[in-house]
């Protein structure tokens, strides 16, 4: 792992949802470009203190040399988005797989020329968008491929929070420092932290992609150096459309990510707030609710559902899902086998790249007085 | 009553609205253009056939010659919008008060036309914005008139409906038929339907006016002749932004009209499935539910309540409340007196006039390449 | 309408119910035993001065000398338990039509000797059961005698209250005054005045009768005269079981009765709380969630509603279902025809001789030491 | 870990639990009596061949004769009820600290037998009462004891599931076939698989105890051999009241267990299917909603939470709550230390003869003619 040092808020997620179903094992990390901190957290986590390095570029050089069946196999990057591609390239480059935070680097530049390197370097990325990881999201995008609701019409996708409505990066609030910081964050606030993923789970589930958009974007609190507050009007492939919001500054909201799409025949409802339940309306018959863990879900919620019905599964166990298939990937590789469409249903280098063309687009659309801005990627 | 024949939906509801509370009695009504359906109406309600009238013009004209104790005080006008402006305008200068359904006229001009034959006329209007008789839709207008929840930042409403997903005017569906012809609905279909509610709804509870929008308008079922989809970027008065959706395509939607409001303390979201809850969100402590009924809502609540905590008042109530409301004011105008704000709380001509101006403003937008558009009044 | 006057609550309910149609006009009262009262309820409502009367019998007997045509039809009865035997009997023996509040009478015996009455009148006798009025309570009446779910296993009824947490007859609350006390309730209070209301519900919608019960009755507010709270285990017809909860004092509930039913293919849920609502759950299938104002519900929901689906109906469109079936039966009675089904479908003498049977079974339980006590009507 | 091998359900929950923190680490199994079977199971966790036993007794026994370093030090007994007094009484005499799954054992004489093992034996125990782990209701436990809600009146807990409305135990439904088999099971099926957890949950939140019960126990499918539904009043310690309600042919029903405390000032209500959602009502204001993950939630909630508000928890995460608060009172106590409160809170021997008498004094009861009968323990 590199980054997730004390104080870190993503690297600990990342260590559970590592953990939950035994298919990794943490061995070795740079938790920290200072060295002492990167060994205080090391030894936290019960690491044998010559796995602990100072900095990524220890860690894949020092792991790359240890024989294989002794070194690292997956890297997990979990620093600022300014950290990002440097470690990627280089863990890619050296042999490893990569597990990376999102969103994917710094620029679009930055993400095309990464996915690059990785196609050139035959390694495996993973992009951890948790919320294509819940079960009844997965339920969501199988229906909708198999045309249960018929042609897709609307889309409509919120990500409200309500943690940055005041000003954060004025206290020692080290989330609120680098997530507003121009220098760390990139060009994007709100709409590169929680618009990305808003924006991710929208394509997942419908199955369409963004042609237009036509961006208000906003700096509500004052003194913030980017945008804390978005709402993007979309135009997407065959003829639907759809809303976007994402906003930091929606004082008193948690994280309740919700998409909405609406097809011919009736339109379905996902909430993170009621993570399990998938709400599927009809135009003439009552609305069902489709429930994780059931008997009668698809292959792909089943795949990633690991309790009875009833019994909750939450953010960490969406978390694990990307962790798990990417792992069950990687195995059938090894093995030679194809794996399960089920497993290759993690987000990767294709998401990637949308996502940070939606960061230059969304921005720049929100800079435009003309009404419509091409979504170039 | 002119309009609400056999057949009409909205004629019912007026009616049950007026007969709740006991302030109105039917007693004259031009139900339709076709005198037998009038009279047969007329039969139906229990009327004496004197009072039962084959038009507009003669139910006034034959009104205003009775004795003044034995004529209609007020006057439910509940035809398609191209038949609001000269029944209203005769009943006016007439010397009736008038009750009107939304939107105001046909158009923004008539609108005008109207609001200066209204004020010249010394009787008065009430517009039949339902949604704004909710007692917690009142709750929440308190609220943040009292300046609860700070400076507002953000404003969403929307109005899904999925009725008209398929080609209804090309069935018998009278409701379908007018309401997507230009010729009886103006220029706009979703927007002035429920666009025209959900925009009144939003300014009523923020207390804020729309200064601009972007509005992407569309038609979504082949055919059609009007729009029926929308979604609005809005720029309000104090520095506000939010986003307005109206579609009648979202299959499976009922009438699910909702709207959230953050400031810079809080924020609260009302929607009309749960009509009876106002919940109230804290940046740093727990949310609260808001009920109607109980005893710690404030006097807009409390005074727009007939039952107690816990026995749901719904939409025939708060449609009941406009027209109470209404017999309050005049019933105290009548007497001299000055009636109490909670009564003079129902929508009127100038909420008549924004609503026309929405309409225009937001199909002009939907027509133009610029992003803003300025909200012209 | 005999009761009622200013300060009680439920005669004010009965007059929206009644008037929400236009089926019935309220014309004569006896509002209160105290003549001035009556006559300033009188006023207040508009009636005639001769037709307001300073006891039900000078009501009962001076409309009875009225031609026919000018007298009244109906008589609401609306006062508190112990005065509901005497003027039901003296109207019914005297020609008219009687709607009568819940429960039926101060004892069970009252309620046999008025059914015996009541059946040689040839007058007939509506109960307001309210929540049996609820489309989605219908629905699911419809629901399980069709057998949709299978043979009933097992039902949960509650009906929890909170407004009796304190000694509140102690201040000069004039519903917890009558409702507490022995001489004005009868033997029972909660099970009196809510259970009878969750018992109702429940042998209504399961189509089951209770056979054996199992009774803990609690008085939990130190100093009050009747019961404020109880549990009871039920043993039912066809082999179900099941308990009735009801209890004034859990301390923040409103009035959010809920019925749960489950047979052997699946169940479901109603609670007032969400009206418009019924949640049916399946074995092996997605739950639905029938609404309504749908097209797909059944012809008793269809007949008791009154707005399109998404518009809430509440409390009072339930009561109000209770007076419409009423005069639609009387009318089609009157007019030689045989009522349709749905309009039959009001709670009637055989609910009050139940409901007024459960009281004395209950109360009997709980005084009991053995397990279960026959239900005995 | 003792049991969990292939096929079984628990065991897979305990090692995820196990696993989230990284606290334990799963190095022995004895996974089933079947040795192929335990090593098929140890191949597939990754575990070395030496570690993987034929028997309890061989893992025990070896682990035991293992320098104290490389051995075990706390063994997962995931075996069906009749398997679980042997292993734990072995385990605990050898020195090991034991993880048990619920109920504690076979028998109540069992149960206490067990108690004196482990006192005498110096090692710990905790039970797996799953729900108790749950930050809200931890969150809950401790708003009642510090007398947030006024002295406590009434308790309703209910643990509704569908899954055994058919005879499954007819099928090769594994589950279904130890938890209906009396040898395996003991005297109670739903009352000791589920009941138990609600009697848990009942008497962790309330603080109260059960003092007298009146149970009405059912076989309803027939040809069962233990009960599958049952309902109990109960009397709760400081005059308290309430009902469990534990089914398991409440067909469609999920695993949504439920609890609702009323006091004089307030109740709350908890439930599995909003977990991470506390409501709290107010006899004279709003109701709130508390929520896992916020600031203003006490420090046992904060203590077992892992992610920020809205982003969901879910079983694994309230069952590996369990684990971790177990690790953290065994490396307090192995370090001299006195654990926090919050480390302490985990369900041990007391929970688990509390458990059993439940299940003695439940099954009596039912079979009891006499209402009341005094919970013996």
């Amino acid at each position: 792992m590199i980054g997730g040092g004390q104080g870190a808020f993503i690297g600990g997620i990342h260590r559970m949802a590592a953990a939950l179903d035994g298919l990794y094992e943490l061995t070795a990390g740079a938790f920290s470009s200072d060295a002492a901190k990167s060994r205080a957290t090391g030894v936290l986590l019960g690491l044998a203190p010559d796995r602990v390095y100072g900095s990524y570029q220890e860690l894949i050089e020092q792991e790359q040399q240890r024989p294989t069946a002794e070194r690292v196999q997956v890297i997990a990057i979990v620093t600022p988005n300014h950290l990002h591609f440097e470690p990627a390239k280089l863990a890619l480059q050296s042999g490893f797989h990569v597990i990376l935070d999102k969103p994917m680097t710094f620029s679009l530049a930055e993400a095309k020329q990464l996915q690059q390197i990785a196609v050139a370097s035959g390694q495996k990325l993973c992009l951890t968008h948790t919320y294509t990881g819940y079960p009844m999201v997965k339920e969501a995008r199988q229906l909708i491929a198999a045309g249960t609701l018929g042609g897709i019409r609307k889309v409509y996708v919120e990500y409200p929070q309500g943690w940055l409505s005041g000003f954060e990066e004025g206290s020692d609030n080290k989330q609120a420092a680098w997530r507003t910081d121009p220098a760390r964050s990139g060009i994007a606030g709100a709409m590169g932290d929680i618009g990305t993923h808003a924006f991710n789970l929208l394509e997942y589930v419908s199955g369409l992609q963004v042609e237009k958009l036509c961006a208000d974007i906003n700096v509500v609190v004052p003194g913030r150096r980017l945008d804390d507050d978005g709402a993007v009007l979309l135009r997407l492939s065959h003829g639907a459309s759809g809303v976007l919001v994402a906003t930091q500054v929606a004082a008193g909201e948690e994280n309740n990510v919700r998409v909405r799409v609406y097809g011919e025949k009736g339109g379905l409802e996902w909430q993170q707030a009621d993570a399990n339940t998938l709400l599927v309306r009809w135009l003439d018959r009552p609305a069902e609710i489709r429930r994780t863990g059931t008997g009668y879900v698809g292959s792909f919620a089943q795949h990633n559902t690991r309790t009875p019905a009833g019994h909750p599964e939450g953010y960490l166990e969406a978390f694990a899902n990307l962790y798990r298939n990417f792992a069950l990937a990687l195995q059938a590789e090894m093995a030679g086998q194809t794996a399960a469409p089920e497993a290759l249903d993690y987000p990767s280098l294709a998401d990637g790249i949308r996502g940070m063309a939606f960061i230059e687009n969304v921005i720049a659309s929100g800079h435009s007085d003309t009404k419509w801005t091409d979504f170039v990627a």
